[in-house]
């Protein structure tokens, strides 16, 4: 089903959420599901939703939202707008990508670059909190927001999948706040309506209909890269200098542990300097900590028993390539009490 | 051989080192050494150079400075007064240890409690090189130069060995040097001389000159440790909080790798924090970089294949017993670019 939205007609806040009834969201299995038919249900549903009316998302390169981008271009073709976002704090590559990808699916997505704004906003917050929040609302007021409203479409396209409403009250309240972190006022906001076709599955699921799809492996290959992208692996104040250096390391790391079968890899670019030689001189330089995680569910984790050549080997493709580091550590904890990222 | 020593007796600078022939200084290998005769030359020898003179040294703990010790006051006896400063940045249980180990030996030192003088240098201090500075400059200036002055002792001991002279230029400027450090002008200080009756020994010539005088196993056991102690092993500025922290640290790693045969192994606590986990709530903490190295002569060294079971050990029993701590790691740079301390 998709979520059928909330139709606020007044000015009332609490009329808003009168009458409407919150739907037990039904799961469909991975196991056993039909794709081609789920595929064929949600276009038609898609289009039944928004008649003639002209729909937006935000394509973030990931598998939700490169799925739900795919199955609302092939119910609405041009109808519907997908932005990526360019927030500059992205993976190597990760833009070219995604854009390619898309490309060969005949899809047209507009890139927007917004890479200062990110920056700006991130100037001088060292608390991780309020760096992910800074991200978050970036995108959401900021930029997405604004382009939501500017595209003058009212039907906004979502990838939430079931994992991601679990934790939430759903229904009403999740799209109220959706709303809100966009900076659209519900009460006024008349008209606005969210479509959710993937709000029934999990991710295993979703990947299930990105194939069903024609998307490319190499959506569904990378490793899974949080929110706040590479503003999360770096400690301290996030600069375009340092995403520079964290994108590097990031780079050779997922390149050596492609291949293993981790949970999670990461490198993480620390603020404090540490003492190191180039040339037999005595410099401060940058230090970079390497993650990888065995998991099942990151509820608790357990740092990977990689080999030492393989450590050492990404120790020193990370020292040769970036001038700026002289030392590499890898983490040892568990979770808890660590965590899985440092941010 | 005993190093004369400056003889300055007049106000000029030239005319200090003028007409002093700067000899060179005979090895005496460890191989083949005679210890017990090898004691009783330097015994006589310190007791035709003192005559009836007051003698003073300090007491690291050290390999060096307990032999020169405990030559000392073989020769000596009460003649040497033999200060041990606790800079209060120094091991768990160093001081005690040390003082028991030459009590056994019916040697009295004084403990000098001077953390405080320490810790104030310290302060506001973040830069590695000021650091080791603040800490010199207190030892020799603030502290061990005002002991000798009041001690009223004209000589002094010095558990120099070979090694400390080769990089630099042999006796008098080094002598000059000392007395520098010291804050004693030697210009002014007419007939100050220095002993060092371990000049021509390497460090394994060292321990056999310690065994040979009856001192325990304990001090050559110990791991080498720098001279800016644990302020070597905090990153950023140096609190009497923060040594408590990485002592503790510190005797857990020490006490897991004291069976392994690895070069230097040690713990830094970094002043960056990261995210963590304790009893299900988010907090943010410190984390602890453990460095174990395998080399020959600490130029280059590599780090040392550890067991992740010896690793995870090290990360469960620090994380457990030291609640700021929520994370871990163990650097797998070889220096170069790394170096083997962190500051």
């Amino acid at each position: 089903m998709l979520d059928s939205g909330p139709t606020a007609r007044n000015s009332n806040a609490n009329s808003f959420l009168r009458g409407i009834t919150v739907k037990k969201i039904k799961e469909i299995k991975a196991s056993g599901m039909n794709v081609k038919k789920f595929i064929e249900t949600k276009v038609l549903e898609i289009r039944r939703a928004v008649s003639e009316g002209q729909v937006v998302n935000a394509l973030s390169g990931g598998v939700d939202s490169s799925v739900v981008t795919a199955i609302g271009h092939r119910a609405l073709g041009n109808r519907l707008k997908t932005y990526f976002i360019d927030n500059g704090i992205m993976r190597e590559g990760e833009g070219a990508m995604v854009a390619a990808a898309f490309k060969k699916l005949g899809i047209e997505i507009e890139v927007v670059d917004a890479s200062g704004a990110f920056f700006s906003a991130l100037r001088g917050i060292t608390d991780p909190e309020e760096k992910r929040e800074a991200v978050t609302q970036t995108f959401y007021k900021d930029i997405f927001g604004k382009l939501v409203v500017k595209s003058g479409a009212k039907y906004l396209l979502q990838g939430t999948i079931l994992t991601d409403v679990d934790e939430t009250v759903a229904g009403i309240k999740r799209q109220h706040n959706v709303f809100e972190q966009l900076g659209i006022d519900p009460e006024k906001a008349f008209g606005y309506r969210i479509l959710e076709p993937l709000v029934e599955l999990r991710k295993d699921g979703v990947r299930k209909v990105g194939r069903g799809l024609g998307l490319p492996e190499s959506i569904f290959k990378r490793i899974p890269f949080p929110g706040p992208a590479l503003a999360a692996r770096v400690i301290g104040e996030v600069t375009p200098e340092k995403i520079a250096l964290v994108r590097k390391a990031t780079a050779i790391t997922e390149k050596a542990l492609k291949d293993i079968k981790a949970f999670q890899y990461l490198a993480i670019l620390h603020e404090d300097r540490v003492t190191g030689m180039r040339g037999n001189k005595r410099i401060f330089g940058n230090q970079i900590e390497i993650r990888c995680w065995e998991s099942l569910d990151a509820r608790t984790a357990r740092p990977t028993r990689l080999s030492f050549d393989v450590l050492e080997g990404i120790a020193t493709k990370i020292t040769k390539e970036i001038p700026e580091v002289v030392s590499v550590t890898y983490n040892i904890t568990s979770k808890p009490t660590s965590t899985i990222e440092a941010v």
